[in-house]
Order: structure tokens, then C-alpha cells, then sequence
């Protein structure tokens, strides 16, 4: 069971390694949508993204000796990076599995942080098993994107310091794909902000969450055809009854408003903010009678994009 | 003769109207440069770009009945948007000649922003002509983006702000276009800051600043073929006394170096910056032995880039 000091708790644990992102607004974007809009900039975080609150809440929340033996994950994506970072910043070891067609700069990045990165096929089982033999070989601690407690937590500090930043927020609207910031996100609210409602942003083309609220149990996400890469997986058992229990809707977006939203934040805000994130503001968009008045603040997960390959 | 005064008034009567734009730092940057480098954000400026900042000062300077008989300029940039958000701040009228080949993106800015557009052929003359016609008709005051002294000091007021947010600068480096920013950098350090050198950055393929200061006199810019496309104008007669007296040096920089600073940035930094911007970092990265264990300031000029045409 969390608590409201689980939360506080860690945003003291984790405050001296991690950036307090800016939250930033545009004349343009409220006159868009007709409410006024708040971006928690996670793209501004270390490693570019949100994650690396949960990975170092949840190292940071190992016993020394654990610690020691250094961290373990199997990651295409931001979470790597979150890992090999709080690796490095705690002095420990990462140990990054990744399958041979994750990006090369997020190869690269990985690298770079110093973690020892393994590849393997780009299959679930491919990754996992081979993730078995390192933590086999080095007793490192395996760390869940989106599923562990403590990443849920950490994730959760993202909400926490919006709330702290803006006040008397309607809504906060964060991004479901594997669902640790959403669950992070509620948890916040719950604890420190109950006037405060949140509200998933999902690709319709990758609707599983959505599709789990309807049905009350964990639905799977099967080859989601969506450019938002951070939204392709699915909840998990723990952070599931959180946003089953917390979460008032999922406003699905399609794949053109994901771009147009991106778009529109690249060019009047100047920053770069992946299609993740741009969920977010779409569902702001796209719903705009729901959000008129209001003020909302949108969870701008991370920057982290191929820039020879977008989509305009 | 321009003053000390002449600078902050210039901030006291333009501050209310835009953004205290932030300076940023990055990690990855200050150990790439060896460097301790600020970035002055006029990304962020309202319209995207500094340019505002000499626009408004320009404005406010003039008479009341003047002002309300609009402002007047040609541009197919950034001080287009700059003259258009004026006006509209300002409750009088812009009236904007544009080359009928200006990018589409600039065109909708500038109309978006209520201001009148004149079309005409891409050729100085053709701009100059259509420009003396709208004056006559209208009574519009004519506004110069880089040549006026009101609008050197008002673009002055950038670096003013930067020596006023970071602390004992060895040297502030601004792009050299038409001159304005790099000339009113030049007074704000030398009225506020004088242990601070000014050095200018500009394309190797746009040089003609460079061959200037050799020179003694403005040399022309003659089909500068660059990336840098608000570097591409040449110095006037009210801002080139001011570089020649006041520049330590110009830094040239090639067309890759520019691109591979400006993708440094997108990547790491998450902000996105025009490709004239990224020259005072190529700078830095090119001069390293130079800037080593120094702190420098980079004007940041602006964001305005078209997604649909990026070099990487």
C-alpha cells in the first residue's frame, strides 16, 4: 500500500540528482485550445525524458550492498538511458539488454552513460531471457519500466512538482503506455492535489489502456501501429488498479493529431518534444469543449526523437 | 552619440511587452567545449526571435501621432513577425513588403499577426520601391531591422539581460548579419560589463563582415550561400563604427560545422534553434583552445525554422 509520504519521500531521495523541470506556457496554445495550458517539461530532464525519476527512486531505494552489484534492465527506449544514468550517478554498474534494432542513437546515448549494453533478437522472449543470464551472471537488480512500486512512485514526482508549480490545476493529462507515469501521476493528485483530475492521452492506434478501463482487466497490445514509440506497451498488475481506480477517461488520438499537435508545440514553443508527448496536448485539442476555462497541465514526457526521421 | 542610459531605458520602456527570455546551460555541451557556455534564449522571444527587442524600442521611440500612423518595413524574416507583433502590442497598424518568394510559414506568421503584407519581386529594388509607395500612401514610420540606431540599442538589450542573469562573462558571442545584434551586444558590454569580450560569429560562405573589419569599409554580400539565412544581409553605416570599434574578432565557421552545432543542440538541449543561432556554438567548438575553462554567452537569436526543410 503507498502512502502520501511515499511520494514526498522520494522526491526528497531522488531532488539533488535530477533537474526540477520548467513548466512553460504559450499565448498561441491557450488561445488554440481555449484553456490555459501548463508543459511539465520532462524533455528538459537528464536523459531527455520523465524515466529517470523511477529508476533512481527505485536504485535509490535498494540496500547498499544491492546497489553495488549494479543495475539491470532490458530497454529500447528512454528507459535505458534512465538507467545507465542513475548508474552513473549513484556509482554503480548499468547492464542495458537491448534488441539489435533499437535505434542507434539510443545505442549510442546508452553507451555513452557508460552502461554495458547486450544485444539480442528484438523479440520479448529474446529480451528477457537474456536479461535472466545477466542478472545470472552479475547480481545486478532488475528494474521494471513501468511496473515496480518504487518506478511508480518516482514517476509520480513529476506530478508532484507540477502541482507545486502551478496551481489549483483542473487537470493533469499524462500519456498511458506502459502506465507507470499515469499511476505516478494519479498518486500525486490523490495525495496533494484532489481538486485535480487526471486524464489519459492514448493513440487510438494503440488503444490497449482504453480498451483495459472498458473491459476491468489488463487487455494486451498487439503490433500498435503508432509513431508515439514510448505508448507501444502495455499496463502492468501493479500500476493497473491505480489507474483503473484513479483515472476519470482516456482521450484516444489519432495518429494526424499526434503530428499536428508536435508540430504546433516545435513550432510556436521552439522545443523539442517527442510524439508521446504530443498526446497529451492533441487530447486537449481534440476535446476542447471539456477543457475550455480550465487549467490543465500536460505531462511533456520527453524530447527524445530521430531527427532524420520525423514525420514532417 | 548613443549612452549608458540609452540601453536601460531601452529595456525599462520594451520590458512590459516581451519575454525575460532564459538562459539555459547543458552538461553535455560544457564538456564537449571545455567551455562554461550560457545560452541567451530568444527562441523563446515573442515572434522567435530578437528581433522584437530593437523593433519595440524603435516604436516606442517615436511620436505619438507618428506611432499611430503605423510602422513600415521589407522583410522576408524574422523582423517581418518582430514589426507585426509591435503594431499589434502597440494598437497601430504594420505594413510588411515581402519578396513574393518568402517562405509560406513566414508569410502566415506575419499575417496571423494582423499585420497588411505587400507582395512583391524577390530584388532589393523592387522591396525598397514597394516600400517608398506604402510610406506615401500611408504615412507609416519605416523601420530597418539592423541600421537604425533606436533598433541597435533595442537589440542591445538582449545582451544587457544576459550580463544581468549570469555573472562575470569572459566573452559573449553574437552572429553578424545585418549587424544590429552584434553592434548593440557590443554597447551593453562596454556600458555594463567591460570585462567581457564580443566576438562575432559568422558563415564562411556569408563573410563579408569578416572582409569588412579587413577592410576598413562594408564590403557587400554578394550571393552568400548559406544555411544561415538571417546572416545573409551585410553591415550599415549606423552599426558598422560601433562592430569595427568594439569586436575583438570574427570566427568563421563552415555550412557542416553550423548543421552539426545546431543538431547538438535539438539533441541534447531539447530546444530548437535556427541554423544563424548555431553559428556562435560552431564558433565555440571550432576555436576550443580559445574558450577553454571561460565563461561564454551565445546570443541565441532565434528558433524560426521551416520542419519541412531541415538539413539532417
Amino acid at each position: 500500500m503507498n502512502t502520501k509520504d511515499d511520494i514526498s519521500n522520494a522526491h526528497n531521495r531522488i531532488k539533488s540528482h535530477i533537474h526540477a523541470t520548467p513548466v512553460l506556457t504559450s499565448t498561441y496554445i491557450n488561445q488554440l485550445s481555449g484553456a490555459s495550458v501548463f508543459f511539465k517539461c520532462e524533455n528538459f530532464q537528464k536523459g531527455g525524458s520523465y524515466k529517470l525519476r523511477g529508476a533512481l527512486n527505485a536504485s535509490l531505494s535498494l540496500q547498499k550492498e544491492k546497489l553495488e552489484r549494479g543495475l539491470a534492465t532490458h530497454s529500447s527506449g528512454n528507459f535505458a538511458q534512465a538507467v545507465a544514468i542513475s548508474a552513473k550517478l549513484l556509482g554503480t554498474k548499468a547492464h542495458i539488454v537491448m534488441p539489435e534494432n533499437a535505434p542507434a542513437i539510443k545505442q549510442k546515448a546508452t553507451i555513452d552513460y557508460g552502461a554495458k549494453v547486450y544485444f539480442c533478437e528484438p523479440t520479448l522472449d529474446a529480451r528477457e531471457s537474456t536479461l535472466e543470464d545477466v542478472i545470472k551472471e552479475t547480481g545486478a537488480s532488475k528494474l521494471h519500466p513501468s511496473n515496480d512500486i518504487p518506478v511508480i512512485i518516482g514517476q509520480g514526482t513529476c506530478a508532484y512538482e507540477l502541482i507545486q508549480q502551478v496551481e489549483n490545476l483542473d487537470f493533469i493529462i499524462s500519456p498511458v503506455g506502459g502506465g507507470g507515469v499515469a499511476a505516478g501521476s494519479i498518486l500525486a493528485c490523490k495525495y496533494f492535489s484532489s481538486q485535480t483530475t487526471v486524464i489519459g492521452a492514448e493513440p487510438k492506434n494503440a488503444d490497449d489502456a482504453y480498451r483495459s478501463l472498458i473491459a476491468g482487466e489488463i487487455q494486451a497490445s498487439i503490433n500498435p501501429d503508432t509513431i508515439a514509440d514510448g505508448l507501444r506497451t502495455q499496463l502492468g498488475d501493479h500500476n493497473f488498479p491505480i489507474i483503473k481506480d484513479g483515472i476519470e477517461s482516456i482521450i484516444l488520438v489519432t495518429e494526424d493529431e499526434i503530428i499536428s499537435a508536435m508540430k504546433t508545440v516545435w513550432n510556436r514553443m521552439k522545443i523539442i518534444i517527442e510524439p508521446s508527448s504530443a498526446t497529451t496536448l492533441a487530447a486537449v485539442i481534440k476535446s476542447k469543449s471539456k477543457f475550455t476555462g480550465k487549467r490543465v497541465g500536460l505531462i511533456i514526457t520527453g524530447g527524445n526523437v530521430d531527427l532524420a526521421n520525423l514525420p514532417f
